[in-house]
């Protein structure tokens, strides 16, 4: 496999699609959110994609051997279907990050659709108001959006997303900005939502999770109870950060050890 | 060559064939092990396999030149036959072991498999209970099993697997792994043998592959002696760890030297 | 997207145009001096160059996803016309330069270019002598020029490159020299313009940008106004300081965290 | 360019050429020794050889752009011809050393060379005996040899090359290895020549390159006087150096640099 490659077991037939994306990033916020999503609608999986800018470990579940992927499920909408992306991971440089993307819209593309909404993460570098835990409404997490042109952005203006403070913010790095970026290139328009979460080091946030559900919800039409999203987030909180520690793990092996001195000669 | 390539002599016909991989990695239970079999059941060497994945540098066998590679050699079994791969490295970054991978499992597909046991260690970070040396039961190590499939996991049961502790063990880096995991996407089934063996530092351990080459081989169907084999890990102990040498220094002299002050001037 | 890539909104037909190339480098002369010109003589976009060799980051431009690119301008002068490449960043490895040279000089040529000028700077290691800042005369950049063929440097002796200096310099790393040194295998000429900075480390330098500005506009016949130049230098030093932290910062963030100890098992 | 390329000016016509390659490595013995040779036989270049995996800056010569390449010549002999290649650089990662190698051996056998003999240098780690100075026979460097094949090393007997050290040494790294080992895949037959030089920090050696050019000449069939090398040793040795720095120091330049403190908030 030198290239990305996206296997479909069957593919559905879909009415105006939108592709909401979730991969794992700053404070796990898409990934948590969108993976919550995908279970409480019961949202229907039918392609994976595999990329060899992945790392080339593989995990145990139970006794099976898992590749690292990312999956789409789709799910169908009163007024238009979802197609979700969530995953293990992004790939690991930046031109593999490039080439998955490319591969992702192609591939939403073809399915038909016209609209891409990324999911992330936003470190604003304070310690999050919930910490103060007073009122509730300490507890929540600004929203801020950036869109793939400044005419999309009056598309989404009546959910309530800030669109004001995108221009403070420097950049975004990865799938999350990348997909959207590109999505214009590929005659579609692009959301990035992203939820604010406290600074280095990362934990996983779920009021910023909570916060861009609830407008991301308003968007795609859904209408899951979120109400069970503070369990979940504790509960999956370990496993992405042992999932995490692995990969860095897996980086540090990738390096060169110590050499121990040796009477090896070399020639050239 | 840009490509990771396969160069066959000769193919053979094989009837119902079962690849088995033993490649270098923790331990070298694999390279040691499968390296065994193939030379006690005067396995036929029948193709080699090149990749610019692998390390740019030669090694000298006697005055002659040997680039590294992987090779296949078949074995004529009673019931099925074998196709067995061995080899100096593994592919020394992501994208090279998924492009090896691939290639591997393409050509095994070609050649008829539909099976892939691969061989691997398990370092379990405790001393090994060798080194109690007591009774001859403390000699023996653990093998545990991961498949590309829960299913198929039910057919290796028979054979004294322990699946159990898989789940406990987090990933599988490198060949040994992702050749299971990806064999699910060719159509084949997967099982990962690993035997574990002592933690960091790695030694190379007789006990781990003969007991993974015990099982293997009843799953194969072949009945070599493994009488033979701690004489032979002793024997192979210095070579191997001679190449694990190589390879580190190699690493080390792709990288810059120190720079020494200088009037050069740049522009740009 | 696993190519470089060049979108053309509309193709201009062109008489006898020649390339002209600004883009990041040393003391930013390159992209200070090309984009000043750019907008003074309101050249109009026609194309735009994305790569899987730039950053996988998009910035934002208020509310807007800006993934990161290189931007083709056609200008109509009186004798020839002119296309200008401006952008954001420069490819971040080896392959990718040759890459992306390789792209748009393709490119240039299928526009009828044949004559290719870049702009660079050229770090002296000493203090410019505008900081002595005594008389008007002290403030003078000095420029040299390196040509794709030593004939090449006969034809612009007329407008007071220093070409004797360049045989005191070692090299040019990047775009700005790989352009013209790989303009001749695709039957272009070509002239590397150098304006002289101040050593590391680098701040943009009007000077510089202003003494290149002079003779790159004798030679492609272009007469625009270079009195708001030093203002314009000033405005956008800092939003080109910003942008190259950001690269240095996302650089730092794509390499491996420190690991925490932990009790993961690895197998391989 | 996203690939090696080889353009070329006139291809000769050829009888039975070698391919004898000289290019940069430990102790400069290649480059230096067949360097020499090409310039007293006055062989004629024919080709040039460009690479994505060659560093992108460029060096001056005079106020000529020259982009790091390798160079093929052809030189008439009595009995058979020769295709010398020399050049700035090798490949500076493993998958690049593999890519050269391969474009540089099918345009070999495009020319008719079945036999390829590649010019290194075998770094002893001993002080060279030529310090000792005493007698002219104690300046003699050992040559040793290689080759793609045991067989082949038997043709080889007559010219006093020494076959049995090479079982004692490890490893050869980058091209002059790599063409050998791979000829045998090409359907060539190929041997390494390699001059015994002190050990690391590596100094130019006349000594060496000459041990190997009194053999080479006797392989190829040419007689060119190797009195002047001394002199020319002498002379590149400053040029070599140099452009060795500048490879380091662009190594370095490819380097993120130390980041410093910033305000910059980061989303993803």
């Amino acid at each position: 496999m030198n290239e990305t490659k996206i296997i479909t077991k069957e593919k559905p037939a879909l009415k105006s699609p939108v592709l909401v994306v979730g991969l794992p990033g700053i404070g796990n916020v898409g990934r948590m959110s969108v993976g919550y999503l995908v279970h409480e609608l019961k949202a229907k999986k039918f392609a994976e994609l595999y990329s060899p800018y992945f790392f080339h470990f593989v995990m145990l579940n139970e006794e099976v051997v898992h590749v690292l992927r990312n999956e789409f499920y789709f799910y169908r909408g009163k007024e238009k279907d979802v197609v979700f992306l969530i995953g293990d991971c992004q790939a690991y440089d930046p031109k593999g990050n490039y080439e998955v993307a490319g591969k992702i819209l192609d591939y939403a593309k073809e399915l038909g659709c016209r609209e891409v909404v990324t999911i992330g993460g936003f470190a604003s570098g304070k310690p999050l108001q919930a910490e103060n835990g007073k009122n509730s409404d300490a507890k929540k997490s600004r929203v801020i959006g950036a869109t793939s042109d400044a005419k999309v952005s009056k598309d989404y203006e009546k959910f309530g997303i800030d669109f004001k403070i995108a221009g403070e913010v420097g950049t975004i790095v990865g799938a999350t900005g990348l997909l959207v970026g590109l999505s214009r290139l590929h005659g579609m328009k692009g959301l990035c939502l992203l939820g604010e979460t406290a600074g280095f080091p990362i934990i996983t946030d779920p009021n910023a999770a909570e916060a861009v559900l609830n407008i991301l919800q308003k968007i795609i039409g859904t209408g899951a109870n979120v109400s069970k999203l503070h369990g979940k987030v504790k509960e999956m909180h370990d496993l992405l950060r042992k999932m995490e520690d692995i990969q860095r793990e897996a980086l540090e092996q990738m390096k060169p050890k110590p050499k121990k001195p040796d009477d090896l000669r070399y020639i050239g």
